[in-house]
């Protein structure tokens, strides 16, 4: 796909089938979303697992039951507008499709949430280099220590990605990040990996190692891989995401989230 | 002193002689400054320094020449209002005083630059322990290796205060002090010291080294004692500071230095 299409464009062709690979890169400066469909009797408790852990669980848009539109963030029929799907059943992975029209029921729930594509345009955008982009690999990503606030079966360790920086860009990010809650934020930390329980930057648990030069400090931000993965361990009898970097691309542009 | 006295009162107080020490937690909450009088003939290219360091020389009121008020900051008269005086010739301190009118020529233009006792404030009211101040101790400062853009006689490397705060306080802390560019600002530099040319953290140039504990990272902010270096290093033949410790107090909130 060319970057030239607006997000209604990428969507249709989402919605015919025409792509469902990757959005990274695409509809520069519109805001994609992480999704995650749920069956309504488990809803509220992921609803308040996100509002408990705002890092890695940015909630820009909820739907009513069983209404596959989300109106806040485009002209959006979710059945089909994502590029590609993962469909759960009971905690276990059993299909990649690119439409869920035929799984659709009128209880489902669907949540978007921010992802790290809007602060890298943004960190990008102030002129900084992210690692993962230069060396042309996907974001290193790690389990940490940190215990995410549980919610009913929603609970599990904070997943963070890292991005090397020297010290005044390092610094810099943080402000860049700071102006965008709605897209993780600022990092969680800076510096040490071992004192959030990273043994080795060089063995990511998602994604790629990038180099890291010996007069740069590690950045680490909350992921949204986290409710990714506290939704796995929860082994909900049914629910459905998007697949990994295939994002629900939205009408919302990047610098709308500012908050500043 | 006690710590109840309004800036106006604190100033009558140095006016008249009866408060001569250190302004450190005076006038909670308005803002301190530190103070440089220079001959008109050195004013351009003093003035020329801070424009171009912004950083360790955030200025917040220059004097017309020969005029003794600062009318921006508060009902001000520079030749008795700050508590206690160093007087420079030829670049040596020749004598500390408590008033300067008898000193006091056609040509003096008075600088008032922004000092770190604002932001040490902000952080202390967003709840972060500043090392320094719980150790009840000067705040450790270096001269780094970072070289300050000369303006005429004025040049000099970069002095830097040093703070350390665990990684997730640091995050907040330069998300605070961020908004405060007119006192210092964000941080121009953490972690490993010796990168911008500090070789033990424990053998400050000026002030007391504090405790770094093994999960702390430090952060080093630009410091008013740089143009007090560049001051100093011009071997001007006539020039007077504050007594470092000894501010100007003014009728600025430290609030209405706050960008956001």
């Amino acid at each position: 796909m060319g970057n030239t299409l607006s997000p209604a464009e990428l969507r249709g062709a989402a919605r015919c089938g025409e792509h469902t690979g990757n959005t990274s890169g695409l509809a520069p400066g519109f805001v994609q979303c992480n999704i995650v469909i749920l069956p309504a009797a488990f809803a509220q408790n992921f609803l308040l697992f996100c509002q408990n852990n705002p890092k890695p669980c940015p909630l820009l848009a909820v739907s009513e039951a069983g209404h596959a539109l989300l109106p806040s963030l485009g002209e959006i029929d979710i059945r089909s507008d994502v590029p590609a799907y993962h469909v759960f059943r009971h905690g276990k992975l059993v299909e990649e499709i690119t439409d869920i029209g035929h799984l659709w029921q009128d209880d489902l729930v669907t949540f978007a949430l921010g992802c790290s594509f809007s602060f890298e345009e943004a960190l990008l955008a102030d002129g900084l280099e992210i690692r993962n982009i230069s060396q042309n690999s996907n974001v290193p990503m790690y389990r940490s220590n940190i215990d995410c606030t549980a919610a009913g079966p929603f609970r599990g360790k904070m997943v963070v990605s890292m991005r090397p920086f020297i010290a005044s860009h390092a610094i810099r990010a943080i402000q860049v990040c700071t102006r965008f809650p709605a897209v993780h934020g600022a990092p969680v930390h800076l510096g040490d990996p071992g004192h959030i329980g990273i043994a080795d930057l060089n063995t990511p648990d998602y994604g790629d190692a990038v180099t890291v030069a010996p007069n740069e400090v590690p950045l680490f931000w909350a992921c949204g891989v986290t409710p990714q993965l506290a939704l796995a361990q929860a082994g909900l009898p049914f629910a459905i995401t998007h697949s990994p970097g295939c994002m629900l691309v939205t009408d919302l542009r990047s610098s709308q989230l500012a908050v500043l």
